[in-house]
């Protein structure tokens, strides 16, 4: 499959877009970051409203809304795409077309996230507190809805190749993981991201057994380095050997 | 309240983003069309992909999805924006934060509509056989998205000053547009199309008694005319006069 590049910035039918807001995020690297949002709901974020989008009244009755869809840039995914995508979900060797998937290696690099909406700070521009994304730090927001649950939500649509949550994994950290998680005042809060971030198994999809292959993954300030062992049953964990400041 | 007007193109943040496709629809116009996707579920559409899009790969495994999200341009609004807008359902004269609405008229002009896919149609590229949409014909995509109910399905959100879908308004069908209808080989599907449309009581927000204007929504290729009358208890019901092929 030959990857397509994209389309000219001169095409006379382009629009120009430009950021609303910037997303800090408990996400500063795209590897683990968990493939919705929703999965890991410790996860916090800010949006960071940008000029002249940051007027308290831009936002003003958003508060009575308890989430949000956001409409954004995946800065970091090259421009080029191609019409067939390999999903995780599918092991990494089916492949399924590009608008069949919420693959981030597609024509315009949209996303689409439901987010909680946790507060909203005016205190000095417009900052919303976010739960659940699954947003990598950085990311260029360029609109912000309400969610309406009697349009938006289907519970009972199909849903193809990915017809319920990923399984999760068990979890489980190590005596020096803990012993670093004691001394941080945000404990409880990284303990539970580690938890639910790691629960995805974010390794590569063609790797799900045990191995002795030891990972990283960035999570706010540290890097949380873990492995994956087998039970006597076979069936694979995951372990958090050690959590080191970056 | 001034409007802003919108960023300058060549500002260095920027994305040209391209339209994948566009739609063909039962709205020619923007009067009448419904406030949300699924209130008129006997609205048809197709969405044309645009070449290099209209690769039949692009779409595998989308038939095993019901529903899609749809991110498009509303190209029919001003490009200028302003922090607070009006929306219908608080009346007209309520005003909210822009990021607080759906509202057209805000940055970036981008929509977000959740639509029923019934039908995939490669033989001469690619069209998506749609139902229950809200779109002007002739939108430009810029996405599609398949639907996740397991992680986009929140009917417990709150959902501020729109917490359900609008109440229906009743809708009858004088003896001559009955007499036009019933010459048509779409006759079944345009009448829904009209009852379901007219239901949202599209008139302005201020106008909601009864008063002696005709009102005339295109759907198709007719226009619809109608008008506002009041039973004994003083409740609204619309009533279709004339259905005018235009």
């Amino acid at each position: 499959m030959r990857p397509m590049n994209p389309p000219s910035a001169s095409n006379a039918d382009a629009f120009a877009l430009t950021p609303i807001g910037r997303i800090e995020s408990d996400y500063p690297d795209k590897f683990g970051i968990p493939r919705q949002p929703g999965l890991a709901p410790a996860a916090r974020a800010r949006l960071v409203l940008l000029p002249p989008y940051d007027d308290p009244l831009s936002v003003r009755g958003l508060e009575a809304f308890s989430h949000l869809w956001l409409t954004f840039v995946f800065h970091h995914s090259p421009e080029r795409w191609s019409p067939l995508v390999r999903p995780p979900r599918l092991g990494g060797n089916a492949k399924v077309g590009v608008f069949a998937s919420r693959s981030t290696h597609r024509p315009n690099r949209l996303g689409l996230s439901l987010v909680e909406l946790k507060g909203i700070d005016t205190d000095n521009g417009v900052a919303l507190e976010l739960s659940g994304h699954d947003l990598l730090d950085g990311t260029p927001i360029l609109d912000i809805k309400p969610y309406l649950p009697w349009a938006e939500a289907q519970p009972d649509a199909r849903a193809g190749f990915a017809p319920a949550a990923p399984p999760q994994c068990p979890v489980a950290f190590c005596a020096a993981a803990e012993e670093t998680l004691s001394q941080r005042e945000d404990a409880a809060s990284l303990r539970a991201l580690i938890g639910q971030v790691l629960a995805q198994d974010p390794r590569p999809a063609y790797r799900k057994g045990a191995e002795s292959r030891i990972y990283g993954v960035r999570l706010r300030d540290v890097d949380v380095r873990f492995r994956a062992l087998a039970n006597a049953a076979g069936e694979t964990r995951l372990e958090v050997v050690e959590i080191v400041a970056v």
